[in-house]
């Protein structure tokens, strides 16, 4: 038998000491049992993936460039691609971004990560909107900000939430003006004018976190922040995914921002994973070079729409005049509101005992916490099981 | 014409403020003109990557499970893949590890920003060979350590080095036992017993970084620091690359480790880029699962160890005998120490005037610098070039 060993003794860092296990993650444990009906992810439907045009494209691009494909690239990413996402950019009405303002990054959580450690020293403060997108708070708090939120209504976050005392010595706002993680809402277009003449006015960087934006399904396409931004002086740091439009399992999205903060972010890039894998970022070029999305998206989108349909029909009809929820026009997911004396962590708990799971809104907040509130995503489950697990759900807020 | 926009306002956390462009990188922008012959490159070969055998396992992955490999994945990595390095890992002496003490990585450079997250407050001291990897430096100073450089010598590092007053709460050794960048030198067995010995004794945790380890090309293999580390208690966490053995353009990599820091990386990768590429992780365990790199790899050693010997015969040939070398048993790297007259950063002005690089030392160096020191890679090169390139040195160190 071996001696006994020396115990393990080690010191993590603070940011490290103080992660706790997400309440999403730990849900979403349970939700991979196959016999949950699950309302809790943040998946896109894979029956949306363009896997055979995919796979032609990764083809090409090894049979053709294999040896650069598999090469190291420059930090800043692709240079086809970084044009065609500049290009792109006019879609939502930024006509002025040269190919060196894009930084292709390895999907947008990666660009949360670099912004933190861009912009966040412990203790600067951060807006965000109450509630914003978990993923981004989990990212952020690596850098251990202070975090003041920012009200929203119905129509998303305020503008005129932006008092002076908010933004003092704030480092940016954080915001999702399209069908917003977690809340589906969209910022209208006098909002998103009001917005980015604010922190015009007070020098308030703006980051436009825009995954969903090619998902409308409903309404009328707005202006992004960033075209409208830079308009009017506004530093606008733009997120892109091509997580929903093509697939997300890829990790591809880019920032469009300034060159001097794009310098900064490619410097900051190089020490966080020397940049974006070459071959992925060659085959989604490929795949997009010749304008695919623009036949391959309404597909998607109605895919999406009749989903939102099917779960906002169950609801009108299972779920008591005592709640109230978004009617998303795009992206995937309602935010419900429950009465105020029910707390949805609890109804959660029974829930999974009925085989039904969301996730519930208080980890999305910073403060000001609303427990009353939950998020439904509508876009992998199939019809009757939308109905049933909603009928479900209506049953047990009923019972509450 | 427009009004006259308010200017830009912002600013920037301190580690940004920190940053400045790195001295490799501003030189490999020099060596991107085709007339240079450049050492300066990390650069694998090309020719080395499986092309053929990646475009087959991609189209296999994506015709067979492509839904799957283009939707979102575990934060831990694919399940086979992580399977598949455990296993892997007794070829290096690691007999023990279980699937679950492996998290992939999207490249080495992403692991040691993780690290750098778990370990790093600002002021931890950081212990790190003089001189070490120049990425490593970087990824770690974005967390604003204190490094304390462990003496090395032509066997590398020296565990004597690790004196009481220099282990005392340090947060880790970094160190790379296997022909090391930027030195090329390997620890021999003793050392690596020592290594782990002392490390154990004290509470040392030990980062092994071991991206050559499959490229040696002379000598014996020796076990890495992982398995002889959990022998005597030591806290290894062991890095890994299919950078060298397949294709950096991949950018995957893994991590092994004890559960408990497993456990604690995950949650930092989830905040970091929520999961590492499906279909790479995918399309690489399909290429590797069945045996190939023990094929594979042997031909790319045999190239590199030509590529090495050309160098070292044309050193041999035009370096004065004032210069010292050393001579890889593998990797990609050989490290030059010129007489202490010669700045080797000066030596680099005038080479680029007669179109041949190199890396100066100085840059892997945190304190104790020693500026007649630099880095040439072999690798890339093809032999007349690097016969001439290295006569060109060999011609204006004699002049210096």
């Amino acid at each position: 038998m071996n001696a006994p060993l020396p115990p393990s003794r080690y010191a993590f860092s603070q940011r490290a000491c103080n992660l706790t296990s997400s309440a999403i993650r730990e849900i979403l444990k349970v939700t991979e049992r196959p016999e949950i009906i699950s309302f809790a992810g943040g998946l896109p439907a894979p029956q949306g993936f363009p896997v055979e045009v995919m796979q032609a494209a990764y083809d090409r691009v090894l049979s053709q460039q294999g040896r650069v494909a598999l090469q190291y690239g420059p930090t800043e990413g692709y240079a086809p691609l970084r044009a065609w996402v500049a290009e792109d950019l006019k879609r939502v009405g930024a006509h002025d971004i040269s190919p060196d303002e894009v930084l292709i990054v390895s999907g947008s959580q990666q660009a949360l990560d670099m912004l933190g450690k861009l912009f966040i020293d412990p203790g600067s403060k951060v807006l965000v909107e109450a509630p914003s997108y978990l993923g981004a708070l989990q990212s952020f708090s690596l850098f251990d900000p202070a975090y003041v939120s920012v009200p929203t209504d119905q129509g998303g976050l305020m503008p005129q939430g932006l008092t002076d005392e908010r933004v003092r010595d704030a480092r940016f706002i954080y915001a999702l003006p399209n069908f917003q993680n977690p809340t589906g809402l969209t910022l209208n277009l006098q909002r998103r004018q009001e917005l980015v003449e604010r922190c015009a006015a007070v020098g308030l960087p703006i980051i436009e976190d825009d995954p969903y934006g090619d998902l409308r399904y409903a309404g009328e396409a707005l202006p992004g922040l960033l075209g409208l931004g830079r308009a009017v002086g506004a530093t606008v740091i733009r997120l892109g995914s091509f997580s929903k439009v093509l697939a997300p399992g890829l990790r591809l999205g880019y920032i469009a921002a300034s060159r001097e903060i794009i310098s900064k972010l490619v410097q900051i890039k190089q020490a966080t994973d020397l940049h974006t894998a070459t071959l992925t970022q060659m085959a989604v070029y490929e795949t997009v070079k010749s304008g695919f999305l623009a036949t391959h998206l309404p597909s998607v989108r109605e895919l999406y729409r009749k989903q939102c349909g099917f779960m906002l029909d169950a609801m009108a009809e299972h779920f008591p005049a005592t709640c109230s929820w978004t009617r998303p026009e795009g992206g995937m997911f309602i935010w419900v509101t429950l009465p105020e004396h029910i707390d949805s962590g609890e109804l959660l708990a029974r829930a999974v005992e009925r085989n039904v799971a969301f996730v519930p809104g208080a980890p999305f907040y910073t403060d000001a916490v609303r427990p009353n509130t939950m998020r439904l995503s509508f876009v992998t489950v199939p019809e009757d099981k939308i109905r049933s697990g909603i009928a479900v759900l209506g049953e047990l807020i009923r019972q509450s």
